[in-house]
């Protein structure tokens, strides 16, 4: 088989379900997300390039090769921190041309030529004779080689190599990382291929990158080693570890549990990964139990910002409905692979449903991991912070850090900003869905036609959103249709919308999610789209017990907070008023406006810390109170931060 | 200086404050804590001599006698789980004769003598070659002596062998195994008591050994290396660890801080060891900043049941008002921690809260930490568990294990029940304040008279007691009145009391939690007391997030949960009306009845986890619900569990 197509989106396309559009032409244009891939171009790699040079990363990579004696420095999983910003610098030197974005990619990529042994291994934590550092609870502390597959991480490093490789190629065309990869992933399926193996990594990671380097390279061993890695899991082969099986999924086969558990980016990454296994195999027992996981994780195990993993310990998903706003882990990375294993799950389904999750994560739990200055991140995301919290741990920082020890998030939001335009839109036989809305050029094939789209919004902050067909030439439709059909998301949080397709207002009905325009991939079609932001007062199921008697607000996608600096009020004591107006203020953010509504703050109190019904002394004083887009908190002087707000009295 | 005096009670007294009564006259009778202390001898101990042989604790001192070659199992203070069996051994030997336990208790002696080294070391996991098993997270990989402070517990260790060793002592006049610790002592003396050393332990527990061991030997090095340890501390010299300086109190002096934080049992022990150094020196500014911690703890970082320990990840204190119900850690050993730290704290002070507070940890948290069969336990003692928690995890069981990797706790409950006598009151001058309520022959000097006094009592499952002084005899006190005051310690939960003396009502006004009947130290005197445990419906502050909305139930000193055994409701969708009727039933445990109230289960929910307002389904259907001492809950078949219970809307 041969490689399919190439595409700037991290994954590629399928014969099941929607296609991601094979082409280069997409792009983001000035609206969000292309100022974050901006910032993410001029801020966040240049300094991750700075970090990785200063905490130790590149130098263990030069020991491996030879070139350097400087002991090893941080976690065993080190070397996948320089893949993930190795695959942004790929994609982000697709976009544009930079010396010294290619300068980093040239030198680490020659490094790492250098560093591989000839049988293919690479691992710089196992070929350095000393080592990691002092062992961390739950890193791996034996650094013999393929030895601890619970902790040892050597499948999920050598997994982000593949990806880095995979955008080298896709978005570079340059192969030499590949063969890097390859090397690494053929002596992988040597060691690891076979039918008598029971091997399977404790982090998952490796399965989707060997299914995306089977659709790039075409070789069957490589998807169907990933596939074995996702069906011996749960053989319990794992062990117990420190955590139990759980931890890594390792207490069930991945088919024969409808449950979210254990360590969060574990759990998403390998359902991504069995996800395109399914993609590519069209294996539907994978895909019914998928589905089954992802309404446990939405409806039960999940934050309103798209955040998952209730708790720091074992940085796990919790019980159904354990969802403390305060200890929310809720890690960035999670926050990514929820987005990994939603966009593919929409790819599977072509369900808007997926996409709206996708949605959420990004505007909320994933862009609050960032700084605005694109150089400081959070590692965890709760939905609360106390004023007296006042932590430095990494796990649970106050205020956002500019590096950390365990570096898995950083690069993790790099190459997630530097692909975001994989991310906008599907195709659907002769249909073209329009996934995310930002400003863009989409350029597809439909039914065998050339179709460009012109994006204009400035959503999500603006719910207006207008889409020129520029072009659609070439082929036909294989129903015949000449004209394609254009779908427009309408996110699930959308009370209404209002549809006008050249000019002509058109019943907006949804179905499913969509806004179906039949014929309408014509050039010159114009689509006007005002989306519905009226902010809206959110409850909580009432089984979390963590938010009782609390309402949070939304305005579209972007769930807000009480924020400290924004208000005279203690925000560890307010209270807001559900029915009071929502007004939206002058000051703007990226993500919308600050909010201004009514409430109080509580005064009283009890007379001890449990006290006897009817001592309470209740007593509170009206104030006004400013929201902000979550995302945004954290960017000036640290103080208390809330999404869920008790009810006033 | 000599011995001043030999006593029950695990902690001696003091020039300052009050003082423990100094004889070995008084005993449980027949009442809830006599019961639960034979339990102890008869289920619980044996069942901990059986799991030492089982898991590897016997055997790696018999490897560093030279007995055996098994390598060594279990964590780095393994040997701890041995000093804590033995001390409670010797507690319950100095009650009754018992050959099992004397067997035990003279074998392990012998092997104590045997593994120890002639310059006093004594710590098998350093002294077998093969140091521990797999490093677990927080404990020690290192195995060389002296070298990790931190993570190490040989300090630790050595606290418990001073602990057992005095408790032989003075329970049993054996000072075999005191030779053993004083030698051990003596080594730490000179290793690390010089004005010079920087040292002191990671986890505190010798300082308050070295206190009782200088008490019962009157050697004032002992004294001033536990002022050391505890002056020390907050240099950084520990360093940052795996979870910060905050985790093991080194972030601050002891002196310098007014916050409760880091690691619960680290932290308590610490204090504990703190107010015994007050207790013997008499420096303010240590008691300062205890009465400011304590302040802290109680209104802000304790559980309604006197557990604390907000957070699994470091088993830590959180932040101010962070008190998950269902994942409170809560661990077995912090509310024996703080039985320890009230009772000195008492101690120093006299204040009757500080003994409030020791009951109601003794009757919730410790208790819920042993099942009703004694041979079984939790480490973590959360006040929530939902149907669907299902976790083997030690840290967060679903049931109570029958042992632990991590056995701390079992034998803390161990000799904390074998020892419970010593703390039911307390002489203040020519006053004898009766503390605990429980059936009892309490002996005491008071005012050079010799007083024995019998209490006559169901509580806590009844509020009457009867007092009566058998005897009053010799000396007067200082004071020139020849007959001393009686105080009966009035809990803070209790509205009201009635007190008859000699037949005669009298006006029972409580000042600052003390009944004063002077005069009242005469032979013959009956005091009889009725406590009002009309239960009573408890709200939290309102700044405790995580139960908002919540009420629980309280009867007495002991709080009520609901269980779904005794219930045919969902009790993870139970609420309650906080203004129903709690009526006892005629099912009683041994902490109190059954009680029966009306509430509701939720039927309806939101159509989604997190839903706009107005789209809620509010439905609920009448349903009676039965609730019992939170203690006894867990003792059937597994189900849900809650303290606090959602208002009915």
């Amino acid at each position: 088989m041969s490689p399919r197509f190439v595409t700037a989106a991290p994954v590629a396309a399928t014969a099941f379900g929607v296609v991601a559009p094979p082409d280069q032409g997409t792009a983001l244009g000035d609206g969000l997300l292309g100022r974050w891939q901006r910032r993410n171009k001029e801020r966040t790699v240049p300094h991750g390039l700075e970090q990785l040079e200063a905490v130790g990363n590149l130098d263990n990579l030069r020991r491996a090769a030879g070139l350097s004696n400087a002991p090893f420095r941080g976690p065993v999983f080190a070397d996948s921190d320089v893949y993930k910003t190795l695959e942004a610098v790929a994609w982000e030197l697709g976009h544009d041309a930079d010396d010294a974005l290619r300068s980093f990619y040239d030198e680490t990529v020659a490094l790492l030529e250098k560093a591989q042994e000839e049988g293919g291994y690479l691992n710089s934590a196992y070929q350095v004779a000393d080592g990691g550092g002092a062992p961390r609870r739950d890193h791996a502390t034996v650094r013999e080689r393929w030895t601890d597959f619970a902790f040892g991480h050597e499948l999920y490093c050598a997994g982000h190599l593949v990806q880095a490789a995979v955008a080298a190629s896709r978005s570079l065309g340059d192969d030499r990382l590949l063969q890097v990869a390859t090397r690494f992933a053929d002596l992988i399926v040597r060691e690891f291929g076979g039918a008598d193996s029971p091997v399977y990594p404790g982090h998952p990671e490796i399965e989707y990158a060997l299914v995306e380097l089977y659709r790039l390279t075409g070789r069957q061993e490589y998807l169907d080693t990933a596939a074995a890695f996702i069906d011996r899991r749960g053989s319990g082969w794992l062990g117990d570890g420190v955590f139990g099986k759980a931890y890594y999924q390792d207490d069930a086969p991945v088919r024969e549990t409808e449950l979210m558990r254990g360590h969060a980016v574990r759990a998403i990454y390998l359902n991504s990964g069995a996800a395109d296994v399914y993609l590519e195999t069209g294996d539907s027992t994978l895909l019914t139990a998928l589905e089954k996981q992802w309404d446990d994780m939405v409806s039960r195990r999940s934050y309103v910002t798209g955040g998952t993993g209730s708790r720091h310990r074992d940085e796990a998903f919790g019980d159904a409905y354990e969802l403390p706003s305060d200890r929310a882990y809720a890690e960035t990375c999670a926050g990514i692979a929820a987005m990994h294993w939603a966009w593919r799950m929409y790819l599977a389904t072509g369900a808007a449903t997926y996409a709206d999750f996708f949605e959420t994560a990004l505007y909320n739990v994933v862009a609050d991991g960032l700084a605005e200055s694109g150089d400081a991140f959070f590692y965890s995301n709760p939905l609360q912070l106390r004023a007296d919290h006042l932590s430095v741990q990494e796990e649970a920082a106050a205020t956002r850090l500019s590096w950390y020890y365990c570096a898995c998030c950083p690069p993790n939001l790099m190459r997630t900003f530097a692909s975001l335009e994989g991310y906008l839109a599907g195709v659907r036989g002769a249909e073209l869905q329009l996934v995310q809305y930002t400003r863009s050029r989409i350029e597809a094939e439909v039914g065998g036609a050339r179709c460009v789209l012109d994006v204009d919004t400035d959503y999500p902050a603006d719910g207006r959103v207008r889409v020129t067909v520029v072009e659609a030439s070439g082929g036909s439709a294989p129903d015949g249709d000449p004209v394609g059909a254009l779908s427009l998301r309408v996110p699930g949080w959308c009370g209404g919308v209002r549809a006008v397709v050249n000019g002509a207002a058109v019943g907006a009905e949804a179905a499913d999610g969509w806004l179906r325009l039949d014929a309408a991939l014509a050039a010159g079609t114009v689509v006007e789209l005002d989306f519905d932001l009226t902010p809206r007062v959110l409850v909580p199921d009432e089984r979390i017990d963590a938010i009782r008697g609390c309402v949070a607000v939304r305005r579209g996608p972007v769930v807000y907070c009480l924020e400290q600096r924004d208000n005279a009020a203690d925000v560890d004591r307010a209270t807001i008023d559900p029915d009071g107006q929502l007004a939206e203020t002058t000051t703007r953010t990226e993500l919308g406006p600050l909010l201004e509504t009514v409430g109080a703050v509580r005064e009283g109190g009890t007379r001890e810390l449990y006290a006897p019904r009817g001592d309470e002394r209740p007593a509170s004083e009206r104030a006004v109170l400013r929201l902000r887009p979550y995302a945004t908190w954290g960017n000036g002087d640290p103080g208390a931060m809330r999404i869920w707000v008790p009810v006033s009295r």
